[in-house]
């Protein structure tokens, strides 16, 4: 039953997205032995002033 | 001390939050036995293509 | 299609944690209109050396 | 290797926010002892109708 | 720079681990278009009786 | 009311932890002009095999 989270900037389009759950989804299905149906994913995207590395916001560099 | 984060698809209606936040905060009090102040609760409203289960994108099905 | 993480400090007891997890999901499937199946809700326990408010550790108080 | 999330009310300015992840790392940097690098930090942005405390919405109050 | 949070029931074998984790970063990487040296997979174990569906705890099903 | 959570290895002193959350808690307080009681910090630590960075496990590093 795992529920997955990601955080991502925004930017990826819809396909994007489509590809990404379907590969995710069957990257966990065939390592942790589960059923697809037991894998949920948010996904949740971020603006580039909201993400901060080495003390930085995104939009500043 | 609970925190709660709720994730769930976007087009409940400002009274359906008022009623889950009374309600759940309602649920943990008298459960957990802590203070209703103690309860902070987070929702978060997903778009039908930021949610993936079985490998597909709720905006597909 | 919710999903519920709650982090709260160590010490209820599985009774508690049932009764917690029925209480939430009731709450939630009446308010937010989903079916129960839908609702899924992670607990999560803290030590209190891995709880902050205005600045100190809960285990400090 | 600090993944760090925040969650408040939206309202804060791209200043407050530039100041705030810079801020936040120093001071996990120097207790954590850990390269400026290594702190990642994302913030997410709440409408007050999306905080809940003591079972009452921030819009509410 | 997408960060990964999964939450899943204890009982993966470290070999298990090591193969998830490079395989939900391969797809990440795939479909979302970043090195992978920006995928950072934080992987968290749930007890059975803290995992609720439906209204019941797993550990009781 | 920001709710910050941080995730990162085990191997922190009491020490570290109670100064870690004093001075983020005194960085946010100062950027994000909120009291420090509404300021709330959850602590998570990782197992080194439970956190992957570029598809390997830290501890396989």
């Amino acid at each position: 039953m795992p529920i997955v989270q990601i955080d991502m900037l925004e930017g990826r389009t819809l396909e994007q997205k489509r590809e990404l759950v379907k590969r995710v989804t069957e990257a966990i299905v065939e390592t942790a032995k589960c059923p697809p149906e037991a894998v949920k994913i948010i996904l949740r995207e971020m603006k580039p002033e909201h993400l901060g590395e080495a003390g930085v916001l995104r939009c500043d560099r």
